[in-house]
């Protein structure tokens, strides 16, 4: 039995690592996969197709690029991948991209909400266009949360010394033996700042109470670290630098006096926010909102026939190639779901 | 505090995705990781530092290669990307290899045998070396089954057709609209025909008994997919072909009578072997003898401060982009783990 006319067999929402890995996966297993790869957005940050990886520079850390490729280079890479085997893209014009066409400008659509109590699913894009579709992998990634300063964001865009991943960017040598700040004060403050150690000369955590919010012996590993200093009852007024960061202008919050700390690097690490919203409640989330994966190991969802990858479901490892794994692992799930209901 | 002389922080040992990428996270987090590659076999196929895809010519699937890339290409890339970070490997020599230096031909060790009772742990290279280590992460990989058929390991490794992996090489253009042999009767080769169904024109199972072991749902969906035929009580006595498959002698194992079935491709799928053996019973595994990963969203396992990554921990995706994901959280993992315990 085929699918009918007019239902996709499958749905992917998102065009990160997951997104276009989960795409080249069930493309080359005939799928036909239908991907909304969202829409560029400007607020807080620069948000565009791709995730995260267009805000980044230098990947050093994908495998397989020995000389490190930028992020946006390597989005463009996955998409080719995927569109190469037959992926269909949400457009404005309704046509997929061909990117052999250079200076088309697609305006790709963004899912504005969904509905998985019904069989086929449907799935609305941002114009409103109805899809439905036998199965669904949501791969819509998270985004750091910033402190939403105009030098914060300029600076981040290009490759200023302003990160929200250390261990994404802390080995860069520009780093090296150079001061460093770290805002935050949960466990992400304190594993991002005992990473950055190993490399920075001083580490300084600028946090604005008395005391962190992470763990006992996470706090414990960096308050008996002689090269990280926290800085309480701070917060970042503003990140200094033309070209690159400078310094930090730090604000007491109780007796509301400035002063300026030189710095290198500036690191956010006060969490993430998965975009899981748009599920309206229709996955089970955990508390901090990420998608919970029925079996860790794979993409099951609490509904069956919706599978999950990337960061949407994953709050501890957020890289590239962790992401991609989960796209990979979504789409053969799917691939076997669908086959097992005979729509393949 | 720093780690004594002498003892390696982090051991790595395998040189597939899962090891290389392990090897790239855990250098630049500042581990100077030691990695055992493994060295040449030749039995029951070629065996090669690097692990399974250096039997496979051209990898479609990995993401971030749109026009596709040969199997010990991609794990070169990868070598030399944990190269430049630092990682250390045991050669022979002594020395780590230099990847400019053409040329050179370095004997890359393997691990004999571990002791995990103790710690720091205990690691015996094949040359009987004992390194020790306080962390180690296994990502040793697993081999695929074959029938041992010379002209079986001729083929696979010429490319001329016969595979052990359907989602990897099943799309492939030279298998379109062709007949195709599947041998097996369990759960994979269920997966792999139907797998195949979607390109080839015919779909050949044979199986030595005349039923299958596999689950009845998914005995149930291949024997109502039109394109599939069970072969029953037969085995493949040889498989035909100078440059390429061209058909399989059949031998029916109930009459001894012998025929050929002329075919394309030759699928492999009577399961995998992974590499645990040299554990010697020292880490949890299933009955299938996978290393059993304690929280099965990470790379922990029985013992802490041993990590899995990779084919040995995993019976079910097995792909290139998989196992890189589970190298980089088991590097991940170590790092935290090793940080936690003031080794950094």
């Amino acid at each position: 039995m085929s699918s009918e006319n007019n239902i996709e067999k499958l749905v992917i929402i998102g065009s990160g690592p997951a997104g276009w890995t989960a795409a080249i996966y069930a493309a080359r297993a005939n799928l036909k996969p239908f991907l909304f790869a969202g829409r560029a957005k400007s607020v807080p940050v620069l948000e565009l197709p791709g995730g995260q990886l267009m805000q980044t520079t230098e990947v050093e850390n994908y495998p397989g690029f020995p000389e490190g490729v930028t992020g946006p280079k390597l989005m463009a890479l996955f998409e080719r991948q995927a569109l190469r085997f037959n992926t269909r893209v949400a457009t404005d014009s309704g046509e997929t991209p061909n990117l052999d066409d250079e200076g088309h400008i697609y305006q790709y659509q963004d899912v504005s909400r969904v509905d998985f109590s019904v069989r086929p699913f449907r799935v609305w894009s941002d114009q409103d266009t109805e899809i439905r579709a036998h199965a669904v992998i949501v791969a819509t990634g998270a985004a750091a949360n910033w402190l939403g300063l105009e030098n914060e964001k300029r600076l981040a865009l290009s490759g200023g010394g302003v990160s929200a991943c250390a261990v994404c960017d802390g080995a860069l040598p520009v780093f090296r033996d150079q001061k460093l700040v770290v805002v935050g004060g949960g466990d992400s403050a304190m594993e991002e700042s005992t990473y950055l150690s190993k490399f920075g000369s001083k580490i300084y955590v600028v946090h604005r109470r008395d005391e962190f919010r992470a763990s006992k012996i996470m706090q414990k590993r960096v308050l008996e670290n002689p090269k990280i200093e926290p800085v309480w009852d701070s917060e970042v007024a503003d990140i200094l630098g033309d070209d690159h960061v400078t310094g930090v202008r730090l604000r007491n919050v109780k007796t509301g006096e400035d002063r300026s700390l030189e710095c290198r690097g500036f690191f956010a690490a006060i969490g993430h926010t998965p975009n899981s919203k748009f599920l309206n409640g229709q996955l089970e989330l955990n508390a901090k909102k990420y998608i919970v994966l029925k079996d860790p190991f794979r993409s099951t969802t609490s509904v069956e026939g919706v599978f999950a990858a990337g960061d949407v479901a994953d709050a501890t490892y957020r890289q590239a190639v962790t992401a991609a794994g989960m796209g990979c692992k979504a789409a053969i799930d799917a691939e076997r779901w669908l086959a097992e209901r005979g729509i393949d």
